[in-house]
């Protein structure tokens, strides 16, 4: 079975560990979020991507949910004694040396999804990587800017992780996603695909992100196989991050239904919503989306598969 | 008054050391040796800068006299894991800092000699630290190749570091140095000196490959101001490092005397030599070139800054 996942960080590199042990002979593809991605001290950082990478190659910080386990700090320290910023993002040693890597690639000529694949050669994450796009999209956020009386955009890392989406955001704006093209292979594998799966990723920043790839929704819908998501509101809140903010920003409440319909009949054939959502299942189902509820909350790996037997088992109805 | 000091890596950082002790009023300006950069990792690495801002700053490993105290080494670790090298260069996490900063700022459009004095903004050396030129010149060494029955030339560190200078050098090659210019200061530092230096570093790749950038030399030479170096040779051996694997490749024997005669009369007014090269002193003066014999052996700051005394000293003999 070839199983496309379209993800985000956390939730996504957390789900697709589940889907991994609910699935051992798929042949999983990822399609990484790289909207997140910045330079920071001259190098290039893709969270996203790390996050899946490490999560899956048994290199993560299992507490934190990203960053490297057994991680020092001794670079972003000496960085800070030369005044040297930004010092709310969190890079560890051994995260840096990720980022020195592709950087040096990179300026090599190698494309993010070669160097991508370069770094999995070391991580073995059991799944194809692959980024969005070898294009520069960088997701930036509309926020007021009572300094000067108006608003401004910051990168979505300088509102997500500086501000910890404090402020009220006006705008999510994938900037250069309108002139990207999506990364080689990515169309094939979706394509090719026999389910395609969301993960309880951000639907706006992590997998609106991705779909603000020009060709890469149109493929999706266009595949004829089941796509089915799982819900990151569980309760009318996120399971984790802070997904209502930026859902707040694009005018879609903060609830399983909403973000179903978000996405939309056209694109989702099955949605996941968690049993304290028992509730909004006719809603979801109404708007012409298969809809079930079981537990969402990935307390660890077992339930993470167990969500991702759901998905596959609701992919399998719809396809019926 | 304004002392002048042309310096490699560890040799002159101890003497520099000594010199601030011996001198606390000087005005010091160190013109440094970028002849041992290199590029590793994708970022610009200046191993005699950096041994100087460090020794002079408080942050050296005193022991080994290069790279950071409390030093350690997980991106290292981390970059050998991804299968990338050189593992012969011993980068630390501190250490990597610095190269970090200093290739995001060259990035910027910096010219070295203004990274060079930020970085030196949080190091406070107590000297006016210029590397020898902005521009880019690598010492290159020409070492039997007889995989393929000729000869190549390598980099200096891999030479210096990665071979240990274990194998015959057949040229020293400055590549880069004669389209280079002096950067910003240099020349000027030079016209306004009363003295002029050159501490016991390498003769040949650190104060050769300095003297190699057109328009340093002459202006040494037509200063008209004393100018007195101290030997790296102690008994017919360097004090430290491999000078006289590099001093054979250019036809000069390992000797007190022989390289005061490299460096000639038209440049050198006087020269220190250890006691135990005594027997020198008649040879070198009749060269044209004042000469001492004084205990050379920086053992420990007091010693570095008592040969700084007595090369102080030569100078004023020399213009009296």
């Amino acid at each position: 079975m070839r199983i496309v996942v379209l993800a985000g960080g956390i939730g996504g590199a957390r789900f697709l560990r589940g889907l991994k042990a609910a699935a051992p002979d798929a042949d999983i593809t990822v399609i990484g979020n790289t909207g997140d991605d910045i330079h920071l001290f001259g190098l290039k950082v893709c969270p996203d991507l790390d996050t899946v990478m490490y999560t899956l190659g048994g290199g993560i910080h299992e507490e934190q949910g990203w960053g490297r386990s057994g991680e020092t700090f001794a670079v972003k320290e000496e960085l800070g004694a030369y005044g040297i910023g930004p010092d709310w993002f969190g890079l560890g040693d051994r995260d840096f040396a990720t980022h020195i890597v592709r950087t040096q690639m990179i300026g090599a000529g190698y494309p993010l999804s070669a160097v991508t694949e370069a770094l999995c050669a070391r991580w073995q994450p059991g799944v194809r990587l692959i980024p969005m796009t070898d294009d520069r999209v960088e997701t930036h956020v509309v926020i007021d800017a009572p300094e000067d009386g108006g608003r401004k955009a910051v990168h979505f890392q300088e509102y997500w992780v500086r501000l910890h989406a404090s402020v009220p955001a006006h705008a999510i704006l994938p900037v250069g996603a309108e002139q990207s093209k999506p990364a080689p292979g990515v169309l094939e594998a979706i394509a090719e695909a026999d389910v395609i799966l969301f993960p309880p990723s951000n639907p706006i920043v992590s997998v609106g992100t991705i779909l603000a790839v020009p060709g890469i929704r149109e493929a999706i819908a266009d595949a004829g196989v089941p796509v089915v998501g799982l819900s990151p509101i569980v309760g009318d809140a996120p399971v984790r991050g802070m997904a209502d903010k930026v859902l707040a920003a694009v005018g879609v409440d903060a609830t399983a239904a909403a973000v179903a319909q978000h996405y939309g009949s056209g694109l989702l054939d099955g949605w996941l919503v968690d049993t304290v959502d028992a509730a909004a299942v006719p809603d979801v189902e109404s708007a012409g989306i298969r809809c079930r509820a079981v537990p969402l909350l990935m307390t660890d790996v077992d339930a993470a598969a167990q969500m991702a037997r759901e998905a596959l088992r609701l992919a399998e109805e719809v396809s019926a």
